[in-house]
């Protein structure tokens, strides 16, 4: 497993973790002064400063990418799924612009939460169908312009309203199905917080292999938790091994970034370099 | 699948639902009220009136018992491993004495949580190694008393501070590994809403079978969840399709009772007639 201890090169912050703080321009700023390198910028962070203005400042901040969050939101009714394709789209081109190695899908929950507006069912069985057939729709334009797309499992608790793709079993499953082949176009997104509880996590991340393995998030696992969408802690202070998923991943030939990404009321209302000065504490220690 | 649209034969009450609202003697003269026939006691409302008075109560109102509530918190650190054993055993036969059909299990999270006091750990494996160990052990004292011991698999979100048993297959590869014979010793307990997301529920309540289904437990899971552990809907005002679960379990040979166990700071607020009178107009439309 790779030392963390003396450096953090292998940092990436995703934006979300400090969205309250600032907008993207003061993000990016920011990761200059703590040496941070790489990012995960949200779409609606860089559409507030615009494409081509995110473009630039991730260029002339000499920034990487470690992804792009996110496509997906798969799950609607019939008169919605133009509007999915071509949201889906757009978050590909977006993300070729900005350099990103690949797009971060979560998959959508029911459709009610999914795509307002549609015809509420309970019928996850069904979505789950529908995720995987946009999906493959999805990955066509994404294949023809060399974009990877990263299918991240969602916490159980988010079911309902954020992500039918709920392990990381059921996400290798989909990739198996399209994308036979490991052609390296499709692969998942595993981020502690949503899969530290699974009891096959393990052999699933064996079984993912590096091909499939196209991006790593931290944070950690409150007890208790208050907010069941953003009361994320900091890494170290829940109860999440970080770093033996973290070897785990390693261990399959896994060598990018370490991105943290946490939601979460406490850590919004802190000063954005006190967050990122402590993230590189944490990373180095914890991670 | 039965038809329980015009009675409520097969409803049981879980005495936590309305747990706030009056002791085990209030609720027991309500369930008579309402022609409510069977019940799930939680321990410490036992013992709130004492254990002979219990066995009176529901003797002289002619109830059932679907379950008792609860065995288990298995995990601690090794001091205190035989208050552990002793508190699984002393469970068994109050089970006994009321005329419970099987003792619900919620194995622990991590030891700290678990059984306070006990060293911290993030280790979920090894937690997990320890429930088994001591499933183990408390079924040598169930067998030889012939009390059922019901696994019930909790939702994720609580994998850290009360139960490390986190899907039916979980559960299930526990009782084989047990009781491989199928005896009717080990079975599970479900509840749709710690399983209802679980992409592997289906063929998992098959592999169950009539043996190992010994309770099925409803409420519903509403979107937004308030409250982690709190915030459990009352059937019909969630996202669950009930009737899909319940049909499953129905198609093994499962024909007990549907027992409605709502945690809900909500519904623990309003007077305890008014909640059985919609526990069983929900139950007839909505189970």
């Amino acid at each position: 497993m790779r030392d963390f201890s003396s450096d953090h090169r292998w940092l990436s912050l995703n934006t979300a973790t400090v969205r309250k703080q600032g907008d993207l321009t003061a993000i990016i700023e920011a990761c200059a002064r703590h040496g941070i390198r790489a990012i995960d910028p949200w779409r609606d962070q860089v559409a507030t400063i615009g494409l081509e203005r995110a473009v630039r400042a991730v260029r002339d901040a000499g920034l990487e990418l470690s992804g792009y969050c996110r496509g997906g939101m798969f799950t609607s009714d019939a008169a919605r799924r133009t509007e999915v394709r071509d949201d889906n789209r757009r978050a590909i081109d977006e993300a070729r612009a900005l350099g990103a190695p690949c797009v971060v899908l979560v998959a959508g929950g029911l459709p009610q939460y999914s795509r307002p507006g549609s015809a509420a069912s309970k019928d996850i069985a069904q979505a789950r169908a529908q995720v995987d057939d946009a999906i493959a729709d999805m990955l066509e334009y994404a294949r023809a312009v060399g974009m990877p797309l990263a299918i991240e499992p969602l916490h159980p608790a988010y079911a309902a309203d954020r992500a039918c793709v709920n392990t990381t079993k059921q996400a290798l499953d989909t990739c198996d199905r399209l994308d036979p082949q490991r052609t390296g176009a499709l692969g998942v997104a595993l981020d502690v917080y949503h899969i530290w509880w699974d009891p096959e996590l393990m052999p699933q991340i064996a079984r993912a292999g590096k091909d499939r393995l196209l991006a790593f998030h931290v944070c950690d696992w409150l007890v208790p938790t208050k907010d069941i969408l953003n009361d994320r802690g900091m890494m170290g202070d829940g109860v999440i091994d970080i770093k033996s998923v973290r070897s785990a991943l390693e261990a399959q030939g896994f060598s990018g970034y370490s991105e943290i990404e946490i939601f979460s009321n406490d850590w919004w209302e802190k000063p954005m370099d006190e967050v990122m000065r402590i993230c590189i504490e944490r990373h180095r220690t914890m991670v």
